[in-house]
């Protein structure tokens, strides 16, 4: 029952951050359309959709359909989709990341979560009924009672995950509806000339300085797993984007913020088959693909179109295909038969993926160098602007991302900028747009969560400030979310230990106190490619932690209609240096490569014990050592001398230093009582 | 593809406690029979099986069966079982609790896990191949290759869980085997007029003073969370025994250790069915249950084995059945159609047993404080008694139960008790015998895991120690455990947390240097009923801990070939005192009822932080306050002294009271100073 992964991933990261928030009773809420009224009241936002429904119902009947689903992703189950795959916003007005339509001969309605609601009322029309909640059960209960018995309901297979079809085939069974697939995408169908086009922009080969190991290397790798596997799979699907542009060290740039093209690949034992635009490789890319031609490390390339076909008539033979069920689509699942299929949640593609190598772990690493001198440079110029008032979370988000931008290797934000101030970072997932948009203060707090694309490396930091006087409350919390970074950072934890037995120690210190975050702890973090790259990270359904892993750190902690704080870092995991060893492997750590000190002016040093002190003076030695001559390298003094404050090691009042005092104290006592003849 | 739900409770709890153990090679380890030799060398403590399976052979033919699968559980998936369910253990010799035996026309194997090795080579005869694995896939293949295409498969659907039929079946899928379920038990057939009589002793109610609530109440309330279930099942059915004898206040004695009896409850929204030993129940139970009749609180009395008919019947109808498909085993389940089943990890009869009232909480504290005693009476009388040699693990074992006995309302031991010296301790599941068991000394650890049975409450309780001078590691690992069981109990979480998201804090110090331990943290407890009471407790099939739930709390390490440690302790989930409060709900913590003091000699306290002692001082005052007095009323005058001197508080060397110390000592030396006239 579980959405597509990649929306679980940021709904689950993102979603109801305000867990304190108590709930909003949907009968005393009133949309802000008024569409019993005459004639009805929108809002200017809203979109006009007679027309377009009248087009896709048309389209309905001819299929004899009665009902029609529109989901918000695209077919690879893409985290951010390009404005071709953007069916749902064309169809209903709503722009929101996240939501499911449901369109009959006669009705039509959105299903969304709470982040979205007014977003929705806003760019909704009267055409549209909105339902406040994302469970397929509500979904399918809607359709149950709009469809007549014997109905039709239909949808696009190849825009659905397994589970999710599972869902609604589960939901219908017995009730005499048919869940009926069609391979052609009515959406696309009404949408016509005015859908935008296919990428047509290069699809080009990363530079070999910036890639792991040679695709050629990637490729015998996950044919030895292949063989290694008790099933002897003779083939692996790859329809992830960031799968294909892995394997190959290929890069595109048909989704934002995501450095990857479309595409698809059936990797077998003796051939490669790609899938993509053949026109759009570069002319570098092609020959590297076809250097190993005729051959086993010959990659055949066709169109992208040509994935499912190529796929049934390959799974007519005697052949077992891999593929990862989290992420592949309902449609291309069901082209192969059961019997012919090895699922587990990921390919071999994916977790090999997940594990860097040592010249992938020193690329991120490199990269956090340069990406932590933008985000200093923005802390200092924060400082020095916002108290004159001349900064609001708009400007300040291209501020930061122009920051990166001047640095090495930069190609733009790996993710749209979260610069949000005040109440505003209560709501986690909020991103400003320019003319709306609050201007930061020094009576406020501020939280700005984001990163960039370099050619080596992908970051993800967030840090919160406040120039003037936090409350007792501010302080409390960022101190505690400080802890729980710090908790987890620093924990020890034997191999193979899955993310979601240890991520609670993030939370801990806010639990002490009756506080909580409505939100995962972390994520994986690619290559220059994906800022959220699955299997890694906290959740239930992260694979367990190894050396050579990336995942995000990221406590909060949000008050309602009030401030919100989150510290996130970006860890490596390794191996940790125990007295003892149980068990075969080594014990794990993480070793964080996000290096940007927090917030002096936020934190309740008497909260901290001296563990963490002294994990904190560490930590910014850490800082001071990497980042302290690379901001000198790029004649930065100003920041240097900032870093140099901001990292100045915290006292350590531990119960061993006050000992230590005391027994000092009590000599020079003894001395004086002597001096006195007592 | 998990073992039955009891298995892996204990299995996961107790085996592969020695994490830290190299793996056996299985190559290079030779079995102590000799097969090859002439004749075949096998211990005197081998049973010969060559009639038996003959026998067996026989009738597998007359059934047109290949191969029969012999579990080691029973119709219940209960954890312990009674004689007459030993199938496996007459069939083989074998006595472990846990196994599979396969038996075709011309062999026969067994699989086993760790634990059990070496007792299954003691115990088995050559008609035996030793399989050492438990893996449904290794059992899978050795059919594969035993059994001939187009043969058949059988078994006994009613003592295999779903999920384990389900792995079977899906081994065989495609195979050209058939798994034939056989309602009639070969083994039983075989086994004839040898087999134990079922039992015959009485079922009896339990006296309305040590029950929670009437058991029209109960039906009441689980009739209520039928209504209200989107669903709208129309019956629960109740196959594990825990389930019924909590459900209708009864007890009876049928398996060892659990007061439980034989039966299942078909309850539904108009009627309810007990099968069960009619002639069994005492008087008392029987008015009690035909109280009601006619009406819908009226129990309508079956015979146990009438239960499939009777479902097979009331399938036939309009029904929806709601079950728990951890415990119910597939022959059950196969009864009633899929469409008419609610599959339901747990049935509501399963999770409203695991919240205990006011009155049920009540008596599980009163039964640890009289259980207390009599631990703390083992453990003076082991003090005195140890170090003049006179103790082995056996008698202390018989010594600890005889103190049991003599608490009010004692119904004996809640399990075989664990009584484990030296490097005995590091085998986590060692239960000693008579005659060969080690004697406890001065120079050695030592570690009791035992409990009680009381008609109020089932108590639970692991201690170790030392009574002469322990190694440095001891200590250590002693200290590590104790501070992973106080982090736990005294850790503050929000409500509606999984056990298995907070059980790493038992762990912690330990990981700190790189130990570990290889089971379970902890597990639910009855109202005297089972010891491991599911859905409670830490791992990943658990439900969320709500205030009332009661768990054990059980970290240990265990050092191969040298010691082991383990300190357990009974809690309560209670809610907890916040400052703030995060959600709708309040925050939880837990409520220790285990009342027995630790070893001070294997306590270092240098380890401790200033919280963790003044958490381990506030428990011992709290042990103070609800034993001493006990201690006193029964006349335990040495125990009580014992008692005081064990529990005296603990210095807290903390930063605030050393700082403290240093103030004080500064306010005196400027008044020195004054009075030098400096």
């Amino acid at each position: 029952m579980s959405p597509p992964l990649w929306i679980a991933a940021w709904a689950l990261l993102l979603h109801g951050c305000a867990a304190g928030r108590a709930p909003r009773a949907p009968s005393t809420r009133s949309d802000i359309r008024d569409c019993s009224a005459e004639p009805p009241y929108l809002p200017p936002t809203a979109t006009n959709t007679t027309a377009r429904l009248a087009v896709l119902r048309g389209i309905l009947r001819t299929h004899g359909a009665h009902a029609y689903i529109v989901p918000s992703t695209d077919a690879h189950m893409s985290e951010y989709i390009s404005e071709r795959d953007a069916r749902l916003g064309w169809l209903t007005g709503f722009t929101g990341s996240a939501g499911t339509a449901v369109v009959t001969r006669d009705k039509a309605a959105l299903w969304t979560d709470s982040r979205y609601w007014t977003q929705a009322e806003r760019e909704l029309d009267c055409n549209w009924e909105l339902q406040r909640t994302t469970s397929i059960e509500s979904i399918a209960t809607w359709i149950l009672k709009e469809v007549p018995a014997e109905g039709n309901v239909s949808l696009d297979p190849f825009l659905f995950s397994i589970d999710t079809w599972n869902s609604y085939s589960r939901a219908l069974h017995g009730s005499g509806r048919t869940l009926l697939p069609l391979e052609t995408n009515l959406v696309d169908q009404a949408w016509g000339d005015q859908r935008p086009p296919p990428s047509s922009s290069e699809i080009y080969s990363l530079p070999a300085e910036f890639t792991g190991s040679r695709w050629q290397d990637k490729v015998a790798g996950i044919r030895q797993r292949m063989e290694q596997h008790a099933r002897r799979p003779t083939a692996v699907l790859l329809s992830g984007l960031e799968e294909t542009a892995w394997l190959f060290n290929l890069r595109g740039d048909d989704i934002p913020y995501n450095p990857v093209f479309y595409s698809y690949t059936l990797l077998t034992n003796t051939t490669i088959s790609l899938f993509a635009g053949q026109a759009r490789l570069s002319q570098e890319a092609r020959q590297s693909l076809r250097s190993g031609c005729p051959g086993p490390l010959c990659v055949e390339l066709h169109d992208y179109g040509q994935v499912s076909a190529h796929l049934r008539r390959y799974a007519q033979g005697n052949v077992t295909v891999w593929l990862g069920t989290e992420y592949t689509t309902y449609g291309l699942y069901a082209t192969v038969p059961q019997e012919k299929l090895l699922e587990e949640s990921y390919s071999p593609v994916m977790t090999a993926k997940a594990v860097k190598n040592a010249h992938e772990q020193e690329m991120l690493r490199a990269a956090h160098v340069r990406d932590a001198v933008a985000v200093i440079q923005y802390l200092l110029w924060l400082e020095r602007t916002v108290p004159q008032g001349r900064v609001d979370e708009f400007s300040g988000a291209q501020r930061i991302d122009a920051f990166r931008w001047a640095q090495e290797h930069s190609r733009g934000p790996s993710f749209e900028s979260i610069s949000a101030s005040g109440l505003n970072a209560a709501l986690a997932h909020y991103s400003p747009s320019n003319g709306s948009s609050r201007t930061l203060s020094a009576r406020e707090m501020y939280l700005f969560d984001t990163g960039g694309q370099y050619l080596d490396g992908t970051t993800d930091i967030t840090r919160t400030v406040h120039w003037g006087e936090p409350t007792p409350l501010q302080k409390e919390a960022y101190t505690r979310v400080l802890m729980g970074n710090i908790d987890l950072s620093r924990l020890v934890f034997p191999s193979n230990t899955a993310g979601r037995t240890v991520e609670s120690f993030a939370r801990r210190a806010l639990w002490d106190v009756g506080l909580n975050y409505g939100h995962g702890t972390g994520h994986g973090i690619g290559n220059f490619l994906s800022v959220h790259e699955w299997p890694v990270g906290f959740q239930s359904n992260n694979v367990p932690l190894e050396a050579g892993m990336f995942t995000s750190i990221e406590p909060g902690y949000y008050q309602d209609g009030d401030f919100g704080i989150r510290i996130e870092d970006v860890a490596l995991v390794v191996e940790a240096q125990t007295e003892h060893q149980s068990g075969e492997k080594p014990f794990l750590t993480f070793e964080v490569v996000s290096l940007v000190p927090y917030d002096r002016n936020l934190i309740d040093l008497s909260l901290l014990s001296p563990e963490q002190i002294r994990y904190l003076n560490s930590y910014y030695e850490r800082i001071r050592a990497h980042v302290g001559p690379e901001l000198r390298r790029q004649r930065l003094e100003d920041e240097y001398v900032w870093l140099q404050e901001s990292t100045e090691p915290f006292p350590v009042s531990s119960a061993g230093s006050a000992a230590a005092g005391s027994l000092a104290l009590a000599a020079l006592l003894s001395v004086l009582l002597s001096g006195l003849g007592a």
